[in-house]
């Protein structure tokens, strides 16, 4: 499994990753599932994956085979967001069908935010079967792979309007929460901030297992918690 | 689908129950989830249910019957709860089998917290297969239905040796936090606590869609988090 995730805010995007895969509990490894691509000051983009692990490699693969090729068609000639997903789309269709031999499919969904000069920056989901959607204001977060423990802190905290340092903390303790219950998300986790309208390279941090911010983080968030539980006021029961 | 925990402190049992129920979006309805049985003085019991609701409604049916007609084994004559668990392990899985005609199981898992006078109370699940574990002092909660929601802040808020008042409101925003997200959880909730050694019928209450209590206890929880995020250190973003 996997827990990656993106907010877009009114001038940021923000990406976080887990790199955890596995097929089953007793062969589990760490690959980064974060790319980053660009040319400062004309285009930048990040790439996240959730789903099959050779499907996701021969993605990427192709991704850079396409650039160093300059075909047609690739991450430096599209002219805007939607056009960069509809391709990765196509390219993901492509490597998925590749090996099944009628079987079934080797999945794979990304979420993929940039921005490219002359257009605006955004963040897509790219779906397995290549078809894509963009966040919205009303809901300025998109996850993929194992959502559902860390949807509850976004749910609550994350308005496309926040200041990015409180998002991108939004962001780790909706990880944090993930990880906890999960077994197949795990360290290192990558978080990548694109600061919009510079068109240069994001700010981008990993974090091992035994990162000491991240340990100092959860056991603050958990403190907080109890804390919060306190302020809130009981319900009254009846006589 | 369904959400319903328990949680089990040193002198105090919490159940909490949705009420929805559906049989895709476009069919749903209210049935409550939670029965309650006992003798004042003698023994207390509370019953939670996910699942299919035929198979429920037969197993609470076959619970009140047994008691009626005083079979050898019924809720008033176990001795223990392990004894009351596993007398309703069977009738579920009788229950379960009964219409499937060699098709599929209709499912259904329970959470059944009791005590019984010259025993210890205890909160147990019992699976669909018949079988039941009890909560621990090390993870004093169990959920059944959508779990995934609500489990981060059972897992950072919820201790054993905890204030009965904290742990019901960690029990509504877990609550809180899986309506939010599944659309097949949904009022009335009910609550219930059993105060452990007083053998008497535990507190109860019951929330409905508009109920003001709710709504207050949202938008402070929704609050906390926003501050609670405040109150972090951001990361150091590398030079």
């Amino acid at each position: 499994m996997t827990y990656c995730l993106g907010i877009k805010l009114k001038q940021h995007i923000i990406l976080m990753s887990d790199s955890r895969t596995s097929a089953g509990v007793d062969n589990i490894s760490s690959y980064s599932k974060m790319w980053r691509y660009g040319v400062p000051g004309e285009r930048q983009f990040v790439l996240c994956s959730a789903g099959n692990l050779a499907t996701t490699q021969a993605v990427v693969t192709a991704i850079e085979r396409d650039i160093r090729e300059a075909t047609p068609v690739n991450l430096l000639s599209v002219k805007s967001m939607p056009e960069a997903s509809e391709y990765l789309g196509k390219l993901s269709v492509e490597c998925q069908k590749k090996n099944t031999g009628g079987g079934p499919v080797y999945e794979s969904t990304f979420l993929f935010a940039g921005e490219i000069m002359g257009s605006s920056p955004e963040l897509h989901m790219v779906y397995s079967q290549g078809n894509f959607i963009a966040s919205s204001s009303q809901v300025p977060f998109l996850q993929i792979g194992e959502t559902k423990y860390g949807k509850p802190i976004l749910d609550r905290a994350i308005r496309e309007d926040m200041d990015v340092d409180r998002a991108v903390l939004g962001a780790l303790v909706s990880m944090d929460a993930t990880v906890k219950s999960n077994l197949t998300v795990g360290p290192p986790f990558e978080l990548y901030v694109l600061d919009c309208g510079t068109l240069q390279p994001g700010r981008y941090l990993s974090f091992d297992a035994d990162d000491k911010y991240l340990a100092n983080l959860r056991k603050c968030w958990n403190k907080l918690m109890e804390e919060a539980l306190n302020k809130l006021e009981a319900p009254q029961w009846g006589v």
